[in-house]
């Protein structure tokens, strides 16, 4: 993704439905661990993680809270978005090398405050649900198109 | 921290509270990006922040999401725990060096069911609200004293 689109509140209609998706790695794994600081074992530790009911390592719940956040920054309403809320009910886990679908459809729009109101659902590559929950967001004014931040290399070691 | 100690469902009751704290680096910023493909502007890039209504970089409003993850996995009811669901609106905006404090309260116990209720409070150093939420967490049947993985060196290069 080189380009970041965004829809601002007038290109708006209920229905509207946008999709992100990504592959989760052990290296996301690890870096959602870094930066929040939660280094729960199911996460982690695969001889810890044998010893559950999940057999092996999980993704961190939120990393699928993650994901919708960027589904609304990348894809629906894009950059300009400021976050209100979020609700997410966790369904069923997430597992290495699992690519995971966060549709974002717009069931609400409060034009004079330019609050909209998303659905969210997550599903796995099986078309499993993962999570689904709802989002608030102040939609932008403007339109932009911007060039996307190419974050520098990380190397874990 | 290099134990992590759970609460199991006997140990618990309405009221117990624990804090989790951490600070925000803006290397959390980069690995949260990373991670989640979440590269919104806003919390990346310090020229296109400028020109927001924040006027510098921010934090991803998940991230604060990410600190309750932590608070749940690695304070109460700690590991072992089921994440079920969470609600959060954000109230106010993360900032690099900004200290978020989740404070996390059992207000519910479905004893039958092993599932507790939190209520979730992450303030800044400031005593400012950040967000706030609830989450519906299966709490651990057994007791569990354990060694807290360490991550592997992260470079950002």
């Amino acid at each position: 993704m080189s380009q970041l689109e965004n829809f601002p509140i007038a290109e708006l209609s209920v229905g509207l439905s946008k999709t992100y998706s990504k592959t989760l790695t052990e290296k996301d794994v690890i870096l959602f661990a870094a930066c929040s600081g939660d280094v729960n074992p199911v996460h982690l530790d695969k001889a810890y993680a044998a010893t559950t009911p999940f057999g092996e390592p999980i993704a961190h719940g939120m990393w699928t809270g993650a994901l919708v956040s960027a589904a609304i920054a990348t894809q629906l309403p894009g950059p300009g978005s400021v976050y209100r809320s979020q609700s997410l009910n966790f369904k069923h886990p997430v597992k290495i090398g699992d690519t995971v679908a966060v549709t974002l459809t717009i069931s609400e729009i409060k034009e004079r405050v330019k609050l909209i109101t998303l659905d969210c659902e997550a599903h796995n590559q099986d078309g499993k649900l993962i999570a689904k929950g709802v989002a608030e967001v102040i939609a932008p004014s403007e339109k932009q198109i911007i060039a996307a931040p190419v974050l520098p290399e990380i190397v874990i070691g």
